[in-house]
């Protein structure tokens, strides 16, 4: 039972290209030319588009002229050959790796409709990588295209409000074939998105085939949102906000019938795929997160220096000093390990770098949901208000440790590749 | 610098009476019938309450009914004579010791109207008990009976925007006298209760006299709510609730006029009065708090039970039985630390017992969080949505770490109080 | 699957005698007994004791005149009547409730030989206990009464080097009966006191019954020590320390025979008598830590009040007046945790307090580790080394994590009789 | 306020050369000759080196034998071309930088003897690296010759019983011109390496010049072992281990006189001196200390692979896979703050470094201790015993928390780099 030779990926290995974690010279002027867009484009967009949505009457559907300054963005970021850059590999993309990408996610990460107006936003990003890697051509056809068209958008429903998330093979939504269609019954949940009326296509994880091994009982069906018997029940929340017209949705699919062609990839391949699109979606979230945490540490110290007590500013007393070099180590020391998982992606390829990507992912909200409570911790009262950002952005990490697999999912992952590093099958 | 004889009150003094937790004999029936009321009459209640709240046109004033039913319940509690029994010695309540007070605080916490229903009520519990122990015969005949009465409601307003809550001493709004009037100036937030239409009087803590020791430069001070001057800014978030129609809001004080005699006390007595009042009202947070921790640990549990992943129930898998464990423990470790701080405002009065208060204060909501936290967990998606109460009480906990003095205060006193044992002056 | 009525002895309670930790009043003067006893007699006596014992040309056996100084203080606590007063109930001690005793157990924690002067010292205690009540008349005759004299001292043989020690159950040394011999065959390891030449008897936990149900597997037989067989291998050291002449020993049981009446209570009753002795042990140990603490957190005010850097004590420096906080706030909150499973054992008996025996268990060890660290800490490297009782008292504390059933086990037990008390059998 | 452009080597910087964390091509081949030379030369020789040592009559001299042995796997090393290769850039050394220096750190941290077989150990490649740089001629030849020829071993005297360590400015032992030699008075304890009889010189930290401002009244002065005055009062025990003969023993200097030329770079040139040679130092503890946690890991999860309790391999029980997770995870990251730390020396030079190295020191070995720790638990009291190497892990961790600056100095560091970001001069 003595340890094998490295795992690949793993342990020092120093000429190891996983330890390159520099942008690539290619990249970098992709990342000036999209902080430029921020700043010249979106961020004036953002305000016009914030000040004509309030107080519009119904909170889940957009006010008039918010959707055109918002187009007005898309069509700017197409001139200026920023549009689609998300995607790996493809003739349609930019063809950036996973590490550059990574790297730029931190910019999209500090405007809210950065991702949108070049056509990078979640959960559409992961479902049009989804249907270019799986999709036939009509399915391309008629919902890839106007995805990257930024026409419409498009939602995942995966999570089940009866069965716990921690278990990426436990669905009970079930599809059963009848006469050429499939027949959807169940529920879902915290579907990000689906509440956007330009909302018009859904991924479903749902259980087709109940007898097989359990990682190939699961299917993946395209339903339009206007199928018949697709029925909103409402909006789920996040710390009593609906995040409308956005919104995290509750459906009930109740006799729900597609074409037999809408599956993607096959019956039995639903966990295959999930697989595909989480990896990169994960080190997205983390790299958002770090940035998250920059944030919390900056209006920290900034709160900090500038109030007094005691006679001294308040950074200075007791522990605040040591709180604001923890944060920074553990800042630093995340973004690293970001960067590696996005490396390790690229050179090992999505599965061999699972436990890499685990690895961040269990390790980042966690530590920053703590950096952004101690920011709360040194703003006192306005720390919980509307006068700072800090509790959305509590509120925002901490649902991101319940997301995409709960924190104990990556543990069970990266504790497991130890294991089973020594020959065990446990 | 030998450690001189054990302070009163600590370490381990086995005959001290410090050490006899029990409720006296006296307040058992009382707690018994509290726990009825809240069963018969209060929870009915609060039903119909808040079923004719929802979707009033103002959320802040209430909806027509509202307040018949609450003084339906008012009228029965005195009736059953269970009405402001929270005043500890007076001759107005029942005399309660702290350490019943703290048992009955359990049930009281149980059921957001059970307080003012029997008028026991925070912030008015705290105004009563000034007003009875420090005020004038015209200050208690003007505010105190209608309180006793429950005719009226009060705030307290004491939380500067632009001033770190931990130094009580620092407080900017001034007071100054002009021609038999006290002239206010200055901003308060976070006064709760200040938006309920009921409320009518506030107790101001301002700075009357710049030039005494830090002490000694506030005085609390009456000010009606309709007094000319007193602007209502608007509500302050809580994690982005703004709970009306009580509120937690925050008030310009525009050269606001009021005669000399409202002051209470006397001009510089501010921080003395504040003392007071802080004592009991810290004990009650913290038995309020372990009841959230109970409630909690109850969800967490039988959320575990009841869903599965991997073949077993959840609360079955990794550290998740750990996770109860440790909540347990803390849990009664808490309400001893609870139970003996009542225990030693009882015996050896506020003043002295002002370290136990805080060693409490400090130990309890934050660790209340995280196991809320940890119950969220527990519940994956669902955890953080309106399905369950966590999500609030969680962020009423968390405001509870920077309300009344934030932990760092609380534990600044405990680490002074430990080090003056030795005869240091710092 | 709603929760039943409160378990006995749980939650609130509020007229609960659990809830009354003072001292008895009969326990009052024997307290004050032991403290002059310690001073006056004990202290000088173990002064001297030390001196005879430095440079001995064999360090598992006693210089002259070491023994017969302790055989001094015993005759002085025999006639003081201060002897063997750790029996709980019966006509050989002095009837103390375990509350009672655990007060006193602090001030038998300060002094190394203060137990043993007064026949109170572990193993001995509990093998005692043990013989009392369930010994035969024989076996009190030949092992009782010359341990409740003094004549000779004990061991406990129950971990075993190949076991985990965290499944009680697990036991592999085994017995079979021959020819009305039991022959026992095996290895343990950690037998505390069996290095001492007057250790004469050993308690073994042996299988006897492989077939039976997991409890009632076990067997406890008693082993002279000079039994044919015995054959100890070495002391096994703690942090490399080996306590000589009291050790913690390795033996090797190679057909080992003794008497089949060598039995306690009869074949398969191990498991059950374990439960009998471990409670108390373990409360006493938690007492002792408690104590440890206390030390640890003078220690830390000292030096951090005497040295100075950056102008300035350095327990005013940074973190350092919380960390004094947190330790007296969980030294407080451990204490009465700890009286208050030592008041269940007494109210509920020691099968129902089990869980109130490990919460405290589980909570007091791994936090009395951490604040004896944190006293290491701010000592800076004196803090390692022989100038001050830390590195010591540390190892101590990391190794009662382990005795007694590691944390784990309490943690088990603590968080399945709440999973329970729903009704789950799990 | 708001914060100025990034800090040099700090935040995300993309293409920065501090992201290329790969060790060199040239140093390739040398890391492949260390270990290839430790297993064929250094392993055997360390074995008999033991063999040789156990139970010598004086436990501070070599028995015979041993330097032979260790002298032989000198002579191959030099024959090897592995001889002195930590010299960063001195025509005496490899040129190796930090960062390769660092890959190769966790290969000689696996053997007690590999480091002085290829005369690279601590403190004397510290001495060497300080001779190097600002030694005059004379003291070269007389020093750093021998030393660079592994005649003789030397030590580094800098922490004082009386001082705490935390503050590097705070230096008392004395020492004053008189007649063309300066006569040295105090005490320096902690002296690493000074137990060995071929320590035959100390470089001293004295204070020369107490009216100077703080940073410039030190000054490093070579002692001479056998100079009249110089006192070994005996070893300092870490956690009651001498480790005799290296020792870190306390001295007392008693009129120590030397030639005035024994300072070295100048009066008041003390504090510059030593932030020289602490940064690299600082870096290799750290990677040693990743190698520990690494090995402890291993250990960690062998025994729990290997042990069962109720029915499981104890690995798969309660929290463990969590902690294996958590331990892997905090490696890697770890590793990869580590390794950006000697890059940083490499690029930015140690004096920019240094918020980097404080990193790095800060989160390594508190952390460390824990995952050590935690194996410590895995494998029950066998964990504490002679029969792993954790005990003697854990101890020689836990030290370096306070070696080298504690960690509170790292975090003051950090933190104060942080807010002087921001403009502040606190």
């Amino acid at each position: 039972m003595s340890k094998p030779p490295a795992r690949s990926g793993f342990g020092l290995d120093p000429r190891d290209d996983l330890n390159d974690l520099r942008m690539s010279e290619k990249a970098l002027p992709l990342l000036e030319k999209v902080k430029s867009f921020i700043a010249e484009v979106v961020e004036p967009m953002s305000e016009e588009f914030e000040r004509l949505g309030e107080g519009r009457a119904d909170r889940w559907s957009y006010a008039p002229g918010q959707l055109e300054a918002l187009e007005g963005a898309k069509q700017e970021a197409r001139k200026r050959g920023l549009w689609n850059f998300f995607l790996p590999d493809a003739d349609t993309g930019e063809g950036l790796s996973n590490l550059d990408y990574a790297y730029i996610a931190v910019e999209l990460g500090k405007n809210a409709l950065a991702s949108e107006s070049m056509n990078c936003s979640a959960p559409d990003t992961g479902n049009m990588e989804v249907l270019e890697r799986v999709g036939t051509e009509a399915q391309k056809e008629k919902w890839l295209k106007p995805l990257l068209e930024g026409e419409i958008r498009s939602a995942f429903a995966m999570t089940e409000p009866h069965l716990p998330s921690s278990d990426a093979k436990n669905v009970s939504m079930s599809a059963k074939l009848e006469n050429g269609e499939w027949v959807i019954n169940g529920e879902k949940y915290y579907i990000s998105g689906a509440g956007d009326p330009r909302c018009k296509i859904m991924i479903t994880m749902v259980k087709t085939s109940p007898d097989a091994p359990s990682h190939l009982q699961q299917s993946q069906i395209l339903v339009p949102m206007d199928t018949p018997g697709v029925e909103v029940l409402g909006p789920m929340n996040v710390f009593g906000k609906d995040d409308a017209p956005h919104g995290h949705m509750h459906i009930k699919f109740d006799n729900v019938r597609v074409p037999e062609e809408n599956i993607l990839m096959g019956e039995g391949k639903g966990f295959e795929i999930s697989q595909l699109r989480l990896g990169p979606g994960r080190i997205h979230h983390c790299m958002r997160a770090i940035g998250q945490a920059e944030k919390a540490l900056d209006l920290m110290v900034k709160r900090g220096m500038s109030r007094e007590a005691f006679g001294k500013p308040i950074v200075q007393l007791g522990k605040n000093m040591e709180v604001v070099s923890r944060a920074r180590i553990d800042i630093e020391a995340m973004r690293l390990m970001v960067l590696k998982a996005a490396k390790a992606m690229d050179v090992l390829g999505n599965r061999e770098a699972r436990v890499w990507i685990s690895m961040a992912k269990a390790m980042v909200p966690e530590r920053v949901c703590e950096i952004i409570d101690e920011a709360i911790q040194m703003h006192g009262a306005t720390g919980v208000s509307q006068w700072t950002p800090l509790a959305d952005m509590y509120t925002g990490q901490r649902t991101l440790r319940l997301a995409d697999g709960p924190d104990e999912v990556h543990h069970m992952v990266v504790g497991r590749a130890e294991v089973r590093s020594y020959g065990s099958n446990s």
